[in-house]
Formats: structure tokens, C-alpha cells, sequence
């Protein structure tokens, strides 16, 4: 009570989304295993099926929380040719949905049609915790996991299991419990794990509006007047 | 003469056009040399600028042949928020062009005005070492060049100079010369280099419709039949 806070909502949407989908593009289509091969002596002569994996065309997209940057992930992906676009959350939001004729789901039947699952909801007691083992036993042996919204929303000994016991297809994080990870965390050491630094906003662009609008915040803030974007708990 | 040849067309669009997408962003966004940082404990505390790249929204991006998977990366990229799009090849394609509104161009102008630039188009006499000193010395200093056509439309000592001395941002290769690159290649001890090793129809999908294709084409030839798809020469 007494100390305002300002805050930069909206303006990493955009970075925000294009991460989301780059990561989600390096995990279902190996990037990070295959340019590793290029540097060790992996690349020899074509082989059908080497480093193959899973592609959009036809695929069911599952999205856990349609606000601003799921729609914006949904927004993205459609092009590439995906069939269904399924999402859950805590209410059916049909205006958010329209665009990509979205359906509302329940998170199990989320996690067992979906070919790629991507998480971007916001971190409350309802999520936190919430893609566990029983969600992981429930998807596809051949999905891809994709959370750049919060650590906790995630049980990683269990995304550990399931990624180990080829319960699933592999993982993109960008976001993790805690962060920084530690080096010698089990993750670390999978093959079919990709995990980033936080790095969701992290454009030239993006982190350059946000520093003149965290400014415009603080000078408002110190002259007593209204700031362009307040926290108001 | 007497031998005929098959082949497997177009079934590859959409798998290689998702592939470049893929290369571009973890080009652009920085997502190797990011993931790297997890693993070896760079990852600590915030910085404003730490691991920053340059992303697509309000972009020029500049097609070096708008064929069939020029088309399909661009209809990938456009929902990014690119501002531009440019095109160059032998001649006009206006009928392709329409959809992105995109821009016939000089090689030249291409060079200058795209923040990111895209290969695509066939190898031919015309193509060979098209992209070298001249080429990369017109880029701007924070563009991102990325090839998944065929690896000798570029001369890569004059890409590893633009790339070392700072002239171009980035650069994202599916394709090389030789292929496999030779371990010890100069490309793949740079930051701002991606190299992956031609996996542009690497899905599980696409390779069984390679297959079934070619097998189809087999067992024509074999009959003396008309084949699904003969390369006439």
C-alpha cells in the first residue's frame, strides 16, 4: 500500500508468440539434435528416416490458455496447413475462438487429441501444477509439448518420465522451475528436450518499447500523475 | 537414353517450407546459441539485452525465388506481422506474387531493403555463387540470410567473411557445399551460423509419401507403364 506499480502489457505479445513457435518448430522438427550432428560427424549419406519428426500438415493444435498470446501462437501456426485447433481454459472465450474455429475442450480431451500441445495461460492456483502425470499419460506417444508461460505450470519430474519413457514425443521450454535451471538438471541431459533462457520477449525491438514505457511509467509514477500502464490490485 | 527416371514432386512443399520457417526464427531469435547458454550456466540474472534478436513484425522480407515453397514460406511468414514482401527470379511472377502483395525486384534492391532474406529458388547456371561479397556487402548489418534451396547458390567464403566481420546479422543453412560440411568447416565454429543437415522433407509424413511415390514410379517403369511422375528430359 503506498507504492504504485507500472507495469508493459501487450508489447511482447508479438516477441512473445514468434518464440513460441520457433521453439515449437525446433522441437517437432529436431533443429538443435540435427545441427549437432553437422558438428560431431553425424552427417553421412541420406537415410530415409534420419532425423525425422513431426510436422503441421494435418495436424490437431491444442492450446492451453486463447488469451492475447495463444491467439497470436494460433494466429501463426494456422497457415501451416493444421487441421483442428482445440483449447481449454477456464471459461469458453467464443471471440477469442472465432478466428481459428477453435474448440473449447476439456484439458483431458486436450491432451489426448492434440499432436502438439502448446501452454501460454497465465500462472494462477487453477494452473499451477496442472500438466502432471496424469495430463502426460493421456497425450500421444507421438506429441510435442510446448509451455513458455510459467514453470510451475508444468510437474517436470513427471514431463521427465514421460519424455524418458517415450510417453510422449519430446518438449520446448522457455520457462522452468526455477530459473535459472541448474546445469546438471535431469532435462538438460535428453535428447527430445529443448529448454531456452526465458528468451520469449527477447527482441531489439521489443525490449526497447518496453523500456520507454517502464520509463513513461516511473516519470508518471514520481510526478504523481497517471501512469500509462498501472497495476491496480 | 532408354533409362527413365521418376521422381516425387511437390509432396515436399509443405515440409520444406516448415523446415525454413524453423531455421529462420531459430535463426533470428538467437534459439542454439540460447539453449547452449542453458547448458553451460550462462543463464543467470535478467539483462535488458542479453540473448536479443531481430524479429519478424513490421519486416521486409525478400524472396530469392517465389515458386511453389517461396510461396508456402511466404504464406507461413505473412501472420508474423511482416510489412514487405519482395521477390526476384528470372522474370515477374504476378500470379504468385498476389497473395503477399509482394514486389518484383533487382537482386540488388532485395539485398538492400530485407531484413531477412530467403532462398529458395532452383540451382541453375544463372543461380550458381549468385549469393556472394557483392551480394552480402549491400545487406544491412542486422539482416538475417537464410538458404534451404541448394547449397552452391552461395559462395560460402564470401557468407563466413559477411558473417565474421559483422556485415550481415545471421545466417541459416540447410544446404551446403560439400554436403555432409565437413567438420571442421569454418561456417560451424560461428555464433551467428545455423547449419543443419538438409533436413527440409525430414517429417515422417512427407518421407512415406516420398516412398510410396517413388515406389509407384518403380513399379510403372517396371511394367512398362505410364509413371505417376517421369522426369522428361
Amino acid at each position: 500500500r503506498g507504492i504504485r506499480v507500472g507495469y508493459t502489457p501487450d508489447v511482447l505479445t508479438d516477441a512473445t508468440a514468434e518464440l513460441t513457435v520457433g521453439l515449437l518448430l525446433a522441437t517437432c522438427r529436431r533443429l538443435l539434435e540435427a545441427a549437432a550432428e553437422v558438428k560431431t560427424g553425424g552427417w553421412t549419406t541420406w537415410k530415409p528416416l534420419w532425423m525425422c519428426g513431426y510436422g503441421l500438415s494435418g495436424s490437431t493444435v491444442g492450446i492451453i490458455g486463447l488469451g492475447r498470446i495463444g491467439q497470436a501462437v494460433a494466429r501463426r501456426l494456422k497457415p501451416f496447413g493444421v487441421k483442428n485447433f482445440l483449447y481449454t481454459g477456464s471459461h469458453p472465450k467464443p471471440e477469442n475462438a472465432a478466428e481459428f474455429q477453435a474448440e473449447f475442450v476439456p484439458l483431458t480431451k486436450l491432451a489426448q487429441e492434440s499432436d502438439f500441445i502448446v501452454v501460454t495461460c497465465a500462472l494462477t492456483p487453477d494452473t499451477q501444477g496442472m500438466c502432471n502425470k496424469n495430463f502426460f499419460s493421456r497425450m500421444k506417444k507421438t506429441s510435442v509439448f510446448i509451455n513458455t508461460s510459467r514453470g510451475t505450470v508444468v510437474n517436470q519430474e513427471d514431463l521427465y518420465d514421460a519424455l524418458v519413457n517415450g510417453q510422449i514425443a519430446a518438449a520446448g521450454l522457455d520457462v522452468t522451475t526455477p530459473e535459472p535451471l541448474p546445469t546438471d538438471h535431469p532435462l538438460l541431459k535428453l535428447r527430445n528436450c529443448v529448454i531456452l533462457p526465458h528468451i520469449g520477449s527477447a527482441t531489439y525491438a521489443t525490449r526497447s518499447t518496453m523500456a520507454v514505457l517502464a520509463a513513461d511509467n516511473l516519470l508518471a509514477g514520481l510526478q504523481g500523475e497517471r501512469m500509462p500502464h498501472e497495476l491496480l490490485l
